[in-house]
């Protein structure tokens, strides 16, 4: 019989790292994630896949040559410069594997930036938005010039403040960098800011990161990255060769094809955050910052008594008082749960005040 | 414009590395991969799951609760001892991201172990077998004490020689080890070597990895690692957060549910493989290895053109000759895919030998 410590055994940065905790409350109207409240693929386009399914015993195709045809088809780019990954989380982590470290980024912004950087034992800083929740350009910029990050991740519309980055801000950045700068576009498709898809042709030290995560496919975990093909090429190696199942593939592939029926689920999100966002600021208290993408971050004061207010009226939001003070946001539902969730707001706001 | 050298941009053990490729060659019998020739899931019970298909826009449970209930129970271990990976692959990934180097393995062996500690810049030793396929054991223990491996992975049944390794052997390099050994038992269910979960309680620096793959699922792409539950602990720390999409999820608890059927398919492998065996043992020319697996390694001169050969007969094996001189592999197939190929092999060598 041997103990091992295996907290010691493990590396110095593991140590130190705190495992993702996604926590899981039971509610009715869960407006946690980010995750659209439409499925957009009808249950009859599954299941006349019975090729697929009287077939799991096979692997999946390592490739995933048909999906990466259609994504290619759509955004009219070459299959040779995408990369799936198992979510956006993979291909950060696969990034940071191929180029390592220095690794910069805004913060708050998304969370996986940071602990990819800290599990894979390279050095990462974090700059803080400035009092608009926009780049601190100029810290930013003396950063570049002194620690030559050779990732530089900007979610734009960011999470989760909800707005997009100057498109100037971005540029000066891109230009000042010698290495890789990564654009997040998880959130892109709820935006009025067009994307920087069309500018891969000119500037080849960015790569833009998608997701089926938000557009209503959540479930199948796959996300991509888009790039030039030898920067594709290079963090291909670290990828794992079956990383994306079978069953993914074929839907993200349904995806595609059912991408008028995401259009118009984007559309009603867009009409429903606009709506949603007049209602909050009508109410007394509390202060919703402007959002292009499909939540809202608003803050109001008591944010802890306020969440917890709301999951006993069955309405479960992100309190991310810790990240940002007083602040919860809130995704985009249904009319209907945007609906619950203001009156149930309205009454908790009212029974503090009372 | 800038045009960066991404390969040069690269770190050092990226540059030296080669993604894996899997290629795929169109044929009829597919015995290359070591899959089941089986599927164990009815497509009925899928098509039931209208729950899970219908909610295709919300995240997976991102600790896979019911998933490790299931095996828990199956295995009568802790859920808290489990942890998931999409595929044995990322486990291995997460096993060398949390303890890093040095990796030590055999080899030939799975070729994840060599190519993942390189892609994650850790330094693997890797010590031939001896002429039988076993560990040789001299070799392993000086290197333990000299290098001290922070892992060693022994994948018994061995892919691709297809023995068990000694088990004595496997627990002097326990015994000798001050850090942690994992039994790669992807294709335990084959064997009659009992495998080494009934050790987990006396022995706390093994852990064990097992899959879906090789039994029926491997399009779901789910392993899972078994082991002390404070080990679990720190290499759930570099575990992406959601990395088990909802549907591999719910099919594998439906393959655990069908535990029958998966173990009538290995009885028809196992019988299989035996007659296969005397089959190729019949045949001039070719020499076959013992297997305790879902595959048998087999020498024939000529290796390359009988590969060949047999592809313009519809058959796919996996051709060895680079690892192990003169060696092809092939996977179980059904009874019918079998006959399709020893008929082919035989077709073959008299075409050569006249």
């Amino acid at each position: 019989m041997k103990d091992l410590n295996f907290y010691n055994l493990a590396r110095n940065n593991i140590q130190s790292l705190h495992a993702y905790i996604a926590k899981e409350i039971p509610c009715k109207i869960k407006l946690d994630a980010n995750e659209s409240p439409y499925c957009p693929i009808p249950l009859k386009s599954i299941f006349s896949k019975e090729d697929l399914f009287s077939t799991l015993n096979r692997y999946p195709d390592p490739e995933a040559k048909e999906l990466k045809k259609a994504i290619a088809k759509d955004l009219r780019i070459t299959p040779e410069s995408i990369l799936l990954g198992n979510g956006s989380d993979e291909i950060i982590n696969c990034l940071i594997t191929t180029f390592g470290g220095p690794v910069l980024h805004p913060i708050p912004t998304f969370v996986m930036y940071a602990i990819a950087s800290q599990a894979l034992g390279q050095s990462h800083m974090a700059i803080p938005l400035d009092s608009a929740f926009d780049l601190d350009i100029e810290s930013i910029l003396k950063s570049i010039k002194k620690i030559k990050p050779k990732l530089i991740f900007l979610s734009s519309p960011n999470n989760p403040t909800g707005n997009c980055f100057s498109s100037e801000k971005i540029f000066k950045i891109i230009d000042t960098s010698k290495n890789i700068v990564i654009i997040d576009e998880a959130y892109q498709p709820f935006s009025s800011q067009k994307g920087f898809l069309p500018l891969l042709k000119d500037y080849h030290n960015i790569a833009i990161l998608r997701t089926f995560s938000k557009i209503g496919l959540a479930a199948i975990r796959t996300g991509f990255l888009i790039g030039h093909e030898d920067l594709i090429k290079e963090v291909n190696k670290t990828r794992l060769p079956y990383n994306i199942n079978a069953i993914s593939q074929a839907i993200a592939i349904e995806g595609i094809k059912n991408k008028k029926i995401i259009n118009s689920h984007i559309k009603v999100i867009i009409k429903e955050r606009k709506r949603l966002y007049g209602e909050l600021s009508n109410l007394k208290g509390v202060q919703p910052f402007p959002s292009e993408a499909n939540f809202i971050l608003f803050k109001v004061s008591d944010a802890e008594l306020v969440y917890k207010k709301l999951i006993e009226y069955g309405v479960l939001l992100r309190n991310l008082n810790t990240i940002v003070k007083d602040a919860l946001r809130v995704t985009i539902g249904t009319p209907e749960e945007n609906n619950i969730f203001i009156q149930s707001l309205k009454l908790t706001l009212d029974s503090i005040n009372s």
